[in-house]
């Protein structure tokens, strides 16, 4: 049997795509939240979160949309920072990469875990992947434990719980997972620089693309260019 | 010898102007923050805000005003929901009060680490308060153990740390503490509901009267009304 409500957080991307499949799997009803933090590729997010919410018959009325463009003003990231260039893909590397958001993800699960609250939900998903995260502290599973302890105690009744059904994959094993799941890959978009085509050059369409190459498997999307990677 | 830098939250209320007033006596320098989310009093509070950051010395690009209205989207509370009405003092009570925004001390917190990170503070003065909150969860001090353990798995160094001097007080000891400190009490803005003169009976109203009323002071700034609580 089915469990009822569960929050998922859909930024559009490959990894949300997959945790919404795998959500859709075990919740009888899911609410969607996408977060438009004023990133350059907003507009494409969003659209990919409404398919995507309409592929797994989320009802308009838990689909929401938060506007949390005051990370903007925070700065500091190549993301959020229209004067700073978004990075070619140079390689693995130890360093976190200059498109980081300081402590992004607090501010992301904490829209979550209010909205829960408010709706009744007990469990929320969000995509986090600790390989190929490029070292976001806040990607990694210790960091997850230590939030479901935040949420204990700072929280009403203390039984709202993050769910990280895909922290633990690799790129590949998400695309196969997507495959094995029928999750509708071409309503996704990782490229953090273009809405038309993606770049296949930013960091993000490189993971994408290695995954895909990775994998043997062909990306839906289109591409500007698609270079090797794997 | 004073320490560096450090950010303050300040709401414009009397426990973050006490907060204001410790963090003056330790750091040499203070960033001041503040969050509009669309409460009904936002106009005044911000008011008090600057005065507050203009007295303590506070450089204009070291003041931060961040709107997260957002939260308004979300609902469930009557001090970002204008359906609402503000419910009159009733006594101590057990229960968590109607103007509460689910898990908002985090959304809180999570700006401040994150402007923290990119002015390289490392300290960060919240004026939450255990006694008076009236049971809001995420004003208790194992909250705050728990955010600390959250910000060193979630931020780049892992060596910001959110301290919170005023929690352990009563409103009689803030006020106590205001007048020690020759903090500007009548910069300060406690009323949920009016922002012309403080009404006197909201919750809010009503814990800081009582308040002054315990520690025998004169509370500077005008009521329409001054029940006696104490």
């Amino acid at each position: 049997m089915k469990k009822e409500l569960a929050v998922v957080l859909v930024s559009g991307g490959m990894d949300s795509l997959v945790t919404a499949a795998i959500a859709a799997g075990e919740y009888e009803k899911l609410a969607f939240l996408h977060l438009n933090y004023g990133q350059r590729t907003q507009t494409k997010e969003l659209e990919c979160f409404k398919k995507i919410a309409d592929h797994y018959g989320v009802k308009p009325s838990l689909q929401k949309v938060i506007d949390v463009s005051f990370l903007k003003q925070i700065g500091g990231s190549s993301l959020t920072d229209d004067t700073i260039d978004v990075k070619k893909y140079s390689g693995e590397s130890e360093e976190i990469p200059d498109s980081y958001v300081p402590f992004r993800n607090t501010h992301i699960v904490a829209m979550a875990v209010s909205w829960a609250e408010v709706i009744g939900a007990k469990k929320i998903f969000i995509g986090a992947v600790e390989e190929d995260s490029s070292g976001y502290p806040d990607c990694r599973p210790s960091y997850y434990k230590a939030l479901n302890n935040l949420i204990k105690e700072g929280t009403k009744d203390g039984d709202i719980e993050v769910i990280t059904p895909v922290i633990n994959l690799s790129k590949e094993q998400i695309v196969l997972k997507a495959f094995e799941l029928k999750a509708p890959l071409e309503s996704s978009w990782s490229c953090y620089d273009r809405e038309d085509s993606a770049c296949g050059v930013c960091d993000s369409c490189a993971l994408r693309l290695k995954g895909f190459q990775k994998a043997k498997k062909e990306d839906p999307i289109n591409y500007i260019e698609r270079p090797t990677y794997a």
